[in-house]
């Protein structure tokens, strides 16, 4: 996009490493900065990786010639100033803590230019609640990605109490020019979007483990094997409208009825020291069919073949 | 399976003809029944359709051989009894309504063999309600599968009260011979397990909407660029196990308060014609992106694709 040429990376855990390998890859100069001493190597290795899962997704057969000489756009820093001072677009990575947030935004709009879009990878705060203190809080909005973001398209988009709408668009424009799918919030709820669907699937399937109806590993099937073969192709609207041959409306006259039993039915699960010690441990059994995978590895392999076939078949 | 040769297909909507390809495609001979005159043309039409997709599945070479001469196989009835009166094993796919399903069950059970095995497709009623009057009600239990069954591998198995537990070790054994994933339930709950974890997805994304935070298209997206995605792959429980890098439990203690959080903040859903006419209205607004196009057909040719790819990825 016009205008956005070098970005500042603003904490580099996973999301930031995985973020900093999208913007590397889609030829930016990148700042990076983190409150800890960033391990160079480890650093550079994650970001091979990720380069490489963005390679393999990559259709365009002329793409790999810049990646040799990829790290030249890269900046490592350890004083925050220095990261933002002179950047056209911030992607914040800080833990989730509000009061850090505040302060971190305090002085990174003391430090970069007045005309810089920052945007904060939130998984669950409000922008409304850490904008207040800064320097021109109109250009502060949420652009939450899913992880791994280098690689999952989608990007949630919500402007504070304090952002201009304007710069919401420009952020969706930004984000689309990089071959993310933005959505643009209307208003902030905790959670946003994705988080709080994938929450609310959450729920039910510790609820069922916990009330001894099936075990995690029957969870983890019924949607492997299940619904979530289909929500890899389409969300749950669409999914509604095939469920009936005469479409979305009569799906919800016939479905209607039992799923209001069955939310009825649903116990109000909460998390517990008891709780966490029982689901673990059905996890551990689950993952002793998976000795010596590399699951992250794997699903991110699978990812990458799922997006292109989205490409092969339309979806996208 | 030893000791079945003959299926009865009782109902053939389009769970039972999906079955009914399926059955066939096994090998099986078939004997079907509705209720309702079936056109035969039209039925033998879904079948083909069924069986180019199981065959575009097969990762066998040799596999379509049989295809040419597999209606022989296919009887089609107008009368229950001699639909199911010399079969091994029935799976019953009657529409979801509990005083026909006794009635049918009472029916059934009169006239098929003492040792037939008797699966119901319900997708919400208990067992326990409608094999009460059947005779030998030890041998009737869900078979539960997921639309299109003869493309989705999960089959949710469980007894009623009056179910031999034997009865459900060999239907397990059964499905599993035809390429299924069953699962085993330890108790009847209403819905299930896929549906109810379907369900408490459907709750959230009607209630996004509802409450204006994001359109139906949003919703979508954010499921099909975001977790969609990686449901595709891995359940919730390895989910939440990838989702921090010391595992299930540290993943739990960093985003259960949010997470938390969000369920509490997380409306009660309630349909109503007011809120069915609201997310129709939106579900059509996004069905113009795909004018033309048959979303069952490409949805059904992803689900293969899918598949194949998680057969690659040594994923089943």
């Amino acid at each position: 996009m016009e205008g956005i040429k070098t970005i500042g990376v603003v904490g580099v855990g996973i999301i930031g490493a995985s973020w900093t390998a999208l913007f590397l890859y889609k030829g930016f100069k990148v700042k990076v900065y983190d409150a800890y001493p960033i391990d160079e190597e480890l650093f550079k290795k994650r970001i091979q990786a990720n380069l490489s899962d963005l390679l393999a997704l990559d259709q365009q057969t002329d793409s790999s010639h810049h990646l040799q000489d990829i790290f030249l756009n890269l900046e490592l820093y350890n004083n925050l100033k220095d990261a933002v001072i002179n950047v056209d677009f911030i992607q914040e990575n800080a833990p989730e803590r509000l009061d850090l947030k505040q302060n971190l935004y305090q002085e990174i709009t003391s430090y970069c230019p007045e005309k810089t879009l920052i945007a904060s990878s939130s998984s669950g705060l409000k922008v409304s609640d850490f904008q207040k203190d800064a320097t021109h809080p109109e250009r502060i909005f949420l652009g939450h990605p899913f992880n791994p973001p280098h690689l999952l398209p989608l990007v949630e988009i919500v402007g504070g109490k304090l952002t201009d709408p304007q710069i919401l668009k420009k952020a969706s424009e930004f984000y689309q020019s990089l071959g993310k799918h933005p959505i643009v919030l209307n208003k902030e709820v905790k959670g946003h979007v994705a988080n709080r669907l994938q929450a609310a699937l959450w729920r039910e399937a510790f609820s069922l483990v916990k009330e001894g109806v099936c075990s995690a590993e029957d969870v983890d099937i019924a949607i492997t094997s299940g619904p979530g073969l289909r929500w890899a192709l389409f969300g749950p609207y669409i999914n509604m409208e095939l469920a009936n041959q005469k479409g979305f409306k009569e799906a919800i006259h016939h479905l209607g009825p039992p799923m209001t039993e069955w939310w009825n039915d649903m116990q109000n699960f909460q998390h517990s020291e008891e709780t966490t010690e029982l689901l673990e441990e059905q996890t551990k059994e689950l993952l002793t069919h998976y000795k010596d995978v590399d699951l992250s590895q794997k699903r991110d392999k699978g990812l990458v073949d799922i997006l292109k076939l989205r490409q092969q078949l339309e979806l996208d």
